[in-house]
């Protein structure tokens, strides 16, 4: 940021660059990397709307990332993700499957029901996971016109409570669901995450499982905006160029969300990314565990959930971003991103731990 | 572009940055200042959604320019912006009034119609434009639960078909909805270049006329990605924030959309960018005017329709990016960006002689 | 209607059974023989939704009417027949090609758009009928992701201005379709006045022209209420049973729509009341002919369509019901019904030539 | 039935008038009193679209009915009457709050998400019923664009399962919504079977005590078809002519769907047939209540729900018609209705009695 040109100048002093907090991984900025990978893909004209060198080399990388062919759809977010995978998985009287924490329920404001036109069939997750015996909660109305006929399972990996399946739990969601002629989508806008907890490729979570549809993340993993979504089973990917460019999801100039998403997944920067993160949210918990009145969920990705006493984070929130996950209860979720240092950690450790005790 | 990173490098080679073409003004990258605003806005934590203050400062700067009051929401790309304003501005049973031109009607998969919910009453356009006169033509049916109500009357600025409205012209559009009750909206994905072509300010296009709603463009002017809808008219904003979000058009790094739409808007620098693609268009035209066997449509935009024999340009396409715009009457269209340089123009314009005379 | 109960007592004096007018078909009441249908399949309990010995009868009957096995859906009004036809024989992306006095695209409220989410690509018709040769403008972006693709050609027979396609000019049409991969469905809710016209039967309109899908009209041809879309094609028939549940045109007590389609369809009474429909308005158009000031549009169906002075029309309207087409160019409609009388036709030429004589 | 016509007679031996089962109310026919005002409402021409007599004499009769004016929508089905009436009460970015045991819910087909555009938030129901403390776990959420806002509660009078709201339970859900600044939508497709259990006026249910929106059902209760939409809030009719319109549900000849319900609820009709319905479920619960191996949900309207050995019921099934409710625990429901005997009922129950004694 040296050089700045009389035009940027004002825009210099808007914003402190050295402030961050736990709000949340899309409170952080762009990582470098994929900022260089965006100047990289700059110059010259390239054929708009995914005719582009760079999203062509997303579909082969990513294919090789999964380890099998798959087709590569980059979008803007996670919530044009989501209802492009549902919407082009579902015929108009299908439905999904998800649990009671799943982000297409509760906060895409309707999307996937008002935009995808599909109905959602609510079950019950534990720790935030969809558990294969809740399939059987779908009765046995399979080709009953006054019934929504179930479609997609889709589970959210890591899950909203930051928790993780492992391989073989996702594993056992797929088998469950292809018993029962449904599709399997992961909404993967922290999949990153989950692979590096597991201590696996991002492959091994959804080629090797069998999962047939992916939303995969790039923005709240170091990206400036771009997810893309990801067939990995072909007959699942029924008109997904259409329904991309009617859901509003066709970038034009794509070469830049590909790009992004090639410095992420071309090489292992997702993984350093997300593990940072992860290890920054392990940090936290492993600093403020067995504080009094302080207890925790389980963390394994980059989320904290912690239930403490409302006023003490209200005062809290005077000094560091959070949010309530439930204002009742008091639980408040604290995030940590790529961009999350030890020292952010450790001083909000300590602020936590001079309240509690 | 010195100092690539071992990760990047193998990009580097993936395309030639001094190729550029004719093909659209959606194939050029991104403008130096804007890649600078996009790393100026980097940096620390800001608020995601929207809540940033790059994003607040954009409605500020907007209001400025537009000389009222105007809500800004930042967006993905033209036809989220479109869908958004349409659809907040519609009741259900409400419609749009469009040319058959229009980019909502004939580009963009059906979105407002599938998405938006909106039905669109075509009326044929003179050169691309809307005469006021074909309003007439909706007929007496208000208040008849028969017919769809209409109550947006949308135009493009500057049109599909490269030509612009004088602000007298807008505002006898706005006269005559407004008469009938209904909102103005313009499709601005270009509306830089019209006024660049009119000698303007934005503001004089849309903001003195009465024009209630803007989709204003960023994309096709020098921005990686992103548009923003802008309501100049509080009455037209109805729930927009929501119908934002549900229609899958919510940047959660927001502050990335709005510091490259105020790299743009905050100077002069959009309408230097559409003059000078403007300028090239005004270059090419008066380069192959009067050739034999080829015909112009005005050119006052940064598009240059031409008519000539298809072989030509089957012979064209080999050497240069165009699109056919008609493949019956041969009719093409070239378009020209904000990094089209005379260069370009004169080489192409020599290879159209060429082939002609 | 001797023996009227108590209950019914004070109905009785609410209209005047004799009273008939010109306004439309929907004015008048139910035919006997469908009454009568109705009180046959009456008593005792049948099985809803469609799986009653009505029903099934219904799909056999109409099976042989049309010359091929069909799949019959009855549903409950011409709109629904409309929509639950295009929404099942459309994927998300695809769109309806129609005429610009196609009821679908103006006397629908925008449902095939809103409720179904079909695009409607409207061309102009020729006395209300889609030419063949309109197909072509359609264009060459099949396959084009950001336009809607076409699916469907729908055409109405009889017309929305009272002509009627020959069944080779229908056959053209299913041909020019058919070629263009377009599947054919034709709005019929008036179809029975169309084979009266010319002196067929339905089956040597729809059946054997190779139309894909019908909406079979009951309501303005002396049935209470109720439609019934035709399948033709197997394959334009997809999930049609969850679309017409989803669409809300499932009737639970199926088994009174279904007897009164047998009462039109399973004997000639079909064509008996259409074509008593379109003598009547042969009758009155023969008796006005050639009268001052009054031009004709040709009269084929049930409807007269009368150009005369605005101030003429208002006079008569004060005696007549009947309804202004155009209020602009004065053009009347005069629709004659099922139950319109060589009276009531007479004593309203005799007021029509009293006033332009 | 007597001097059947020789159209007619072909039909009359289709089936058998005297076999009567417990599948469902709406496997019941036409009251003869329903009938006769079908025919007293036929002859000469009506207004078609609402705008007759007996659609006029109807809100008057509903306004008398209801305590208050009232705007009355007749409408086709009870699907058609909820999305109609749902889908006027919501903005596109609003919802409904309904049991898990909803109508709209498990058994229209995704129309209320898919056709209506409103997201159900689904709360457990206790016996059916909604809980007013349900509405607490809506959160805090109001204003947050991430998440669709409640508008509406949505409940079943009498309920899915049988059980029957007071009037006290119903004005604590008025109370609990509107404290919140929600609507109340009663599902009252058996509305007067609840009047009648509770021995009030179905004015005294959701008249008095505040109730926004009622689905006033018809067909169950011995209407060939038809119910309608009735605001008894005038604020919660944005837009219905137009949304019934364009949802499918505006009949033509509408005059008879109004004289139906007017045969229904001018006089106490409405009782009389659900009373009598209630009394055989009555009639049929004492008569089984205490078998071994056979256990039953509290009876107050029309059903009885029953858990029984699920062979016992196989074998029941092959000579009587009735539903398994859960095929997994072997809970069935036995439905009676208007015309139901009290012989049906005592041979049903023989025949259970005889299975499990």
């Amino acid at each position: 940021m040296n050089r700045i040109s009389p035009l940027a100048a004002p825009l210099v002093a808007l914003h402190d660059r050295d402030q961050r907090g736990f709000a949340s991984d899309n409170y952080a900025g762009v990582h470098p990397q994929v900022l260089e990978a965006i100047a990289v893909a700059n110059g010259g004209h390239q054929t708009a709307y995914g005719d582009d060198v760079y999203s062509a080399r997303l579909t082969s990388v990513l294919s090789e990332r999964f380890g099998k062919p798959v087709e590569a759809y980059p979008v803007f977010n996670g919530t044009g993700a989501n209802v492009v995978a549902l919407r082009a998985a579902c015929e108009r009287w299908e439905a999904v499957v998800c649990t009671d924490s799943a982000h297409i329920h509760v906060d895409e404001c309707g999307a996937p029901e008002a935009m995808g036109g599909v109905k959602l069939l609510v079950v019950p997750g534990v720790d935030g996971k969809l558990v294969p015996a809740s399939l059987d909660t779908l009765g046995t109305r399979r080709g009953d016109e006054h019934t929504v006929q179930p479609r997609v399972v889709s589970i959210t990996q890591a899950t909203e409570l930051g928790t993780v399946y492992t391989t073989e739990e996702i594993a056992a969601v797929v088998d469950a669901a292809h018993e029962r002629n449904l599709l399997v989508h992961v909404d993967g806008s922290r999949l990153a995450n989950a692979a590096a907890h597991l201590g696996v490729d991002i492959g091994a979570i959804v080629g090797a499982t069998g999962v047939d549809l992916v939303s995969l993340g790039g923005t709240k993993n170091g990206m400036l905006m771009g997810e893309a979504v990801v067939a990995l089973n072909p007959d699942a990917a029924r008109g997904w160029k259409f329904v991309r460019k009617q859901s509003m999801q066709l970038a034009s100039k794509m070469r830049f969300v590909s790009a992004q998403l090639l410095a992420l997944y071309e090489g292992d920067l997702h993984l350093q990314t997300a593990g940072h993160a992860n290890a920054m949210a392990a940090r936290l918990a492993d600093a403020v565990a067995g504080l009094p009145g302080l207890t925790l969920r389980p963390v394994q990705a980059n989320a904290v959930f912690a239930t403490l006493p409302i006023e003490v984070s209200l005062r809290l929130q005077e000094r560091f971003h959070f949010y309530f996950w439930n204002e009742t209860t008091g639980e408040v979720r604290w995030m940590c991103s790529w961009d999350t240092t030890p020292a952010d950690v450790d001083a909000f450790a300590a602020a936590i731990r001079a309240e509690l005790t």
